[in-house]
């Protein structure tokens, strides 16, 4: 059986909580003798900063680099608002996404019958709503230059970001967007804003002609960022698949995965480009919920989000489709069970902590 | 009785229709003898694109520049899909912006509690809603240079928009916010992404300088752009005033608006510097939603966005807020009455056309 190496980067806040229920499926699997994970741990975020002054080292850098895939929990917290810029939390995570080169980000926004009355939503609105939004990770204003803070003097500052997109960049995102359309719905919604920004005019361009080119099958349809918001809060089941840019990806995701009323259910991919010689690709996988400092060290976050992820990676990268499948029949029947961590409890369930809750998936599988 | 000079400009698709029914208003006030309008009309959009092949000439410019307030409609369709870039309708709409330097953008998010069901949110979320967004408008990334699509050769371009802001563009649009928390339930948040963004840095910085020097009594608020969008759609009362960029309000706006479930009720207005001498401020006001080409000339159109954006005017520009606020009463006791335009009909209400609306207004006024 081969061996995959993983590398754990559980963070800050509930990042290790949610983690340590990822690691006892994992042994669980290893002890079984369903496949062989060879773990490591490394630190990032807050949490890399207190050990190193540093919100990633050079060396856990190396290790995501030669790991299989990179399994990623949460970072930040108020503890570390006033360090210095290039060693806030984020930029670990920013780092690993840039330098692996995970340009594609897959966050799917799916409604569990069980939780849709959690949403703000009307039930009719969300109830069944699984859509997929593609979002680009390595461009566009998170990473172009210059992105500075100048001193003008006289009290007045000018800060600068800068917003790149070249050719390829879009064209490969679009590809891994209708490649997942194709194994969907059919649907691709590509989002920008051509009317005021001329990276909305490129990506516009040459989605539109990958599309003629390549994916001809595929139903394409464009709307600009903003309407495209308002959409997903009006209707969202119009949705397939969406691709759009790193910023308005950011927004976009966030507020569909809010739609679904469960923050802590929902996992993300992110993926490099499949190298041509060993058809491997680099990718990280993180739930789409934050570090929540709030309710660390209670036991009460919901590790289903994380172990979802940990299901995007049998995925995506290690190509267990079926065993990802149980995985993900496992958390619908614990949920059908009415097993609930605080963020998702209504009457008549049943509260169960973190563990709790990793040990009953488990159960389940 | 002081003369109040206004440019009307309708715009393309429902535009003349809504802006029709606010022309009636007018001449009913100044048949009144309520005040004095002297009014001229001009074109905008689209429609000047096919008179004058640009989206707004200079001589309509400069009967801007000398009006008290600008009227506008909506501009674009899918007939202008492919004019040249720089002559798209938009383009009419941001010189307007631009050179009027109308850098407050007051988009109020309101649920009329006579709506709430058309809202795709659960009413208890919405009901009762009264949010304010205060949106820059004149800078960020609608205005930075440079903004230009470069071939680099071998098929590949380059696209770059520049996100620029200056400390005293973030101050004079902080006191706006300010201001007009105060005079509503005196909570402000502000909205940046400085995680990720130097002018998110900049912006979280100088509205908490602003704060510590002028505002203290008024209660401040940091919001990450994305989790703002997030807390807007799970539960918007904890909001009171919003305060963001260009690009972020451009989104957020539209996100709030569609909360309410009635776009088609939804002023704006945007407002320049008062002037120190004239104590007089440029201003535009214009419905948030679009020119709806789809149903333009079929008489479905709601000129309530459009009624209410020239109440808004009265408030803002003429130091009319009695009339404004009876204008409010007016819209809503229709809507108490029953009377329906097309995008808000609901079971047991009388549908109406856009003309029909509009008198209903003026009657109850
Ligand atoms: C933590 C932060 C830098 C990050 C982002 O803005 O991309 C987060 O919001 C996300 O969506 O993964
Ligand atoms: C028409 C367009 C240029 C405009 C914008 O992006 O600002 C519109 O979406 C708005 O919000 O007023």
């Amino acid at each position: 059986m081969a061996t995959h190496k993983l590398l754990l980067l559980p963070g800050d806040g509930i990042g290790p909580e949610v983690m340590a229920e990822v690691k006892r499926l994992i042994d669980w699997l290893n002890a079984q003798g369903i496949a062989h994970f060879a773990t490591e741990q490394g630190l990032v975020g807050g949490s890399a900063y207190d050990a190193s002054k540093q919100s990633i080292t050079d060396a856990t850098m190396a290790q995501a680099m030669a790991a299989d895939a990179v399994i990623f929990g949460a970072v930040g917290g108020p503890k570390w608002d006033s360090v210095p810029y290039d060693a806030r939390p984020e930029a670990g995570l920013l780092r690993l996404r840039k330098d692996l080169a995970l340009f594609a980000n897959l966050r799917p926004a799916v409604c569990y019958p069980a939780l849709a009355d959690a949403s703000s939503l009307k039930r009719e609105v969300v109830e069944g709503l699984d859509i997929m939004i593609v979002r680009e990770l390595t461009g566009g204003v998170y990473f172009g230059e210059p992105k500075t803070i100048t001193d003008l003097g006289n009290g007045q500052k000018r800060a600068i970001d800068t917003q790149v997109y070249d050719t390829y960049e879009i064209e490969r995102i679009a590809r891994v967007a209708f490649d997942l359309a194709r194994k969907r719905r059919n649907k691709l919604t590509s989002m920008e804003k051509r009317n005021v920004m001329k990276s909305g005019v490129l990506w516009n361009e040459v989605v539109t002609q990958v599309h003629a080119r390549e994916y001809k099958d595929v139903q394409l349809e464009h709307q600009l960022a903003d309407s495209g918001g308002m959409n997903l809060v009006k209707w969202p089941k119009q949705f397939d698949v969406i691709v759009t840019d790193n910023l308005f990806g950011d927004m976009l995701s966030d507020i569909a995965a809010m739609l679904t009323g469960s923050l802590g259910m929902l996992p993300s991919a992110s993926l490099g480009e499949v190298d041509v010689k060993t058809k491997k690709r680099r990718a990280l996988y993180e739930p789409v919920h934050g570090s929540a400092p709030d309710i660390a060290g209670t036991g009460a976050a919901n590790p289903i989000a994380m172990i979802a992820s940990f299901g995007m990676a049998l995925r995506y990268s290690f190509d267990m489709g079926a065993l990802a499948d149980k995985l993900d029949a496992a958390i619908a029947a614990v949920l059908a069970n009415g097993l609930r961590t605080a963020d998702i409890k209504s009457e008549g369930t049943t509260s169960v902590s973190t563990t709790q809750m990793g040990e009953a998936i488990l159960k389940e599988l």
